[in-house]
């Protein structure tokens, strides 16, 4: 029965236009200034005749929600958009169906007003723009990377500024609106749902992609949630300690084991608004003392972390109250010795959680802005490994998604560090030294009063997971 | 129940290897020439954090079968195959997993030699060869795009040839070995159950999207088939008249009516070896005498064509074949009329079916080397939409798959046509405005004394297709 999600594209997109042209201070530019933007093209499979899946330009989705490549738009001070559509040869028909014209795109996307591309030079000279601002420059701070080059020529006789543009995009999607986050609500819903199709289709003896392809019958063929926005991570066993295991040199192809933990870090995209959530539970639905005990401590430091979350908390102070919870948690269970503070100050539990707690999710899994307010990043160890050093503020949705992980090499190098080892009791970690990983991974909306964890219906203790798999 | 194909990667590039060695004449070229490629590399969403899952290069996954990114490969004319991998930093470990060394290469890929890249311009000063043959120049046929540029700018130190590699490798292609054969033949049985299983799950007043996850939940939860070599088309009702329906701006999310047809385009990539079959049924498993009528004159199309191939055979008499078969039955069912050899002439048959009768098949949905030997191709409005020119070879694999689609805007530029529409029976053809279109499309090998279909084991017939579907 399907339970399909479908997104009201302009009411987003309205709202989202106009969020961002607050954060743009759009009432204070001229008022014949436009922010032109560019949306992506179609991408060959190398020099084949295939290609990928059109997948959207992230800004250009998020004001104008285009599903289709090859579209240009702009947007007024007084928020206005217009749209440009490609003008495809009457002959493509054939394969794509019907061409759109301006009015379809005016009626599906909601905007004032669509042309053909053709048309971009007239009507620019039309609204003599004294600024045109372009997404042409700035820095992904996720990836490093830099805006592709701007392929509209036509804009440059007019004066650009190719540098504001990038930061107030990436400050202003930090913040959801209304719409956006009702939308993430129902996406994240579904995506809980196909996670707990997955615990009850787990079996001792199925191979991982398995798991994959059950959360993608629920995912897609209930919720409609077509595209992965990472790939998805089934990991049993010891593959648990792979952070990104699941790539195309690791494609969830081991037999999960009766006795071993599944860690299954898997959403699907709705709308291109991404969904990010992380199970780890027994594969025979039975945890062992071992897994009770390093699933507890997760299931405390996700916990911690959660109530401590609340507008005006640093998110640098969330990733290191998780990792005292943690080494907390690991020196009552007798796998470290010594003093917390000392420990803490020693990055021991960096040996245990090489990651950030968690990052912004949005149109992108790792959604941009999480630097965008130029406090400097960490160069400690652990901390830098954080995607985000930002102050909280209501609007914000961001992972929870702290990890204990046995990763042999890394431990390796502890058990030699001169400044770790004493703190490590190693005959007691080697008796995990096959256990994999943990990782309790919630999509957290910060409210005015605390938070909001918008996957609360999967289920998270040791009790609730040996109920719910109880066949 | 898992019937995960497992591809033995040594075995099969061997084999591709091996053929690909006959074809270049490696016996006549100086023996210490080599052929140097480039693998794939990593492809980012845009600027974003987020990437595709990694996906080889043709060519280089037909020698090597290599399924990481950021490799390069030496086939000396020996046969000997040298593989150069990544050296990763330790810390990426936890991230992707342990390190690949020389020897996991040399294993998994079956090849005599393994080296990191950072040792390619000593291995290659050590062959010191006399000629690098390079994939650098030559022309897609179907896509019409070139390789991209070399990277590794030290093969240039060596005499070069950047022409000659490109065709041969195109030619070697369209020819299977006979280990490819029989993987692909476990691949296609893959997809053929997957769309029984689709069959089977059909019910009006589901959306498109719920056949695609079905498929998916067979193709890859059962054969362990992770991706698509093209995005599958699930074409309800007149949908069915728009060749590549299923793409971003279009994707699969129509009800499916009672008493329509849906036409199931879709197939999984295996290893990297592409299955495409189509199947059209009625949602509701009971064919109407107009699906009745349509649906026989196309699977006539299909069988005359398949019963007509064997070595020696011109593709463009297939596809000739098969648009007569086509004419002949819209006469006798009244579409159309006048005399069949004159109809054909001016080309009436690319009214109801506007696209070529079938491609190879291999690595590439749209395999290579159909325009290889150098015949022009045809700039008649039908033949000229043929993706191959070739004379049928045995070892050759192509998909036959007629169509009859009632495409709106070109019939009406039909009944507009001076030299068309007194062929067309416009009252006759008005009756099926919505029906959309049948395509039957098999995969099927060339062999010393005719074909094999590949997927037979789909139900074909009117009668087959009834009874499979009753429940």
């Amino acid at each position: 029965m399907s339970k399909i999600i479908i997104p009201d594209i302009p009411k987003i997109c309205k709202s989202t236009t106009s969020h961002f042209l607050k954060y743009f201070k759009a009432n204070q530019k001229p008022q014949d200034a436009i922010v032109f933007l560019e949306g992506g093209l179609e991408l060959p499979f190398y020099d084949t005749d295939g290609e990928y899946l059109f997948r959207q330009e992230s800004n250009f989705h998020y004001l104008f929600g285009v599903k289709e490549a090859g579209f240009y738009g702009i947007v007024k001070m007084d928020g206005t958009r217009i749209l440009f559509l490609p003008q495809l040869p009457e002959s493509l028909q054939i394969f794509l169906g019907p061409n759109l014209r301006p009015e379809d795109v005016k009626r599906m996307y909601g905007v004032e007003e669509a042309y053909y591309d053709s048309q971009i030079e007239e009507v620019l000279s039309k609204l003599n723009p004294s600024m045109i601002y372009l997404y042409a420059k700035g820095v992904n701070s996720d990836s490093g990377s830099q805006p592709a080059p701007i392929r509209t020529k036509a804009v440059y006789k007019y004066s650009t500024n190719e540098t504001e543009l990038h930061d107030v995009l990436f400050e202003a999607r930090t913040v959801k609106t209304k719409e956006e986050i009702d939308f993430m609500r129902l996406a994240i819903n579904g995506t809980a749902e196909a996670h707990r199709a997955c615990m009850k289709y787990c079996k001792p003896g199925m191979y991982e992609f398995e798991l994959e392809a059950e959360f993608y019958r629920v995912a897609y063929g209930q919720y409609g949630m077509r595209n992965f926005g990472y790939f998805p991570i089934c990991a049993s066993g010891n593959k648990g300690a792979t952070m990104h295991y699941g790539h195309a040199g690791h494609p969830n192809r081991k037999i999960m084991e009766d006795g071993e933990m599944v860690l299954m870090d898997v959403g699907t995209e709705c709308h291109r608004y991404a969904t990010d959530l992380t199970l780890t539970y027994p594969i025979n639905g039975k945890f062992t003392e071992q897994q009770k005990t390093i699933y507890n401590i997760a299931l405390n430091c996700n916990r911690g972390c959660e109530a401590a979350m609340k507008p005006g908390v640093k998110w640098y102070d969330i990733h290191e109250l998780s990792n005292k919870l943690m080494l907390k948690g690991l020196l009552e269970a007798g796998l470290i010795k010594g003093d917390l503070e000392e420990m803490y100050k020693n990055d021991v539990h960096f040996y245990f959680m090489p990651h950030g707690i968690g990052h912004l999710i949005g149109i992108d899994t790792h959604d941009v802005g999480g630097f965008n307010l130029g406090i400097p990043r960490s160069d400690n160890c652990s901390l830098k490994k954080c995607r985000s050093n930002r102050v909280l503020e209501a609007g914000n949705i961001y992972t929870v998604e702290p990890g204990i992980y046995f990763i042999p090499f890394l431990l390796e190098s502890g058990f030699k560090n001169e400044q770790v080892k004493k703190y490590l009791v190693e005959s007691e970690i080697r008796k995990y030294w096959n256990f994999g990983g943990v990782r309790i991974e919630d999509d957290v909306l910060v409210t005015e009063e605390g938070v909001e964890v918008l996957d609360k219906n999967v289920p998270r203790t040791v009790e609730e997971i040996e109920a719910f798999m109880k066949h």
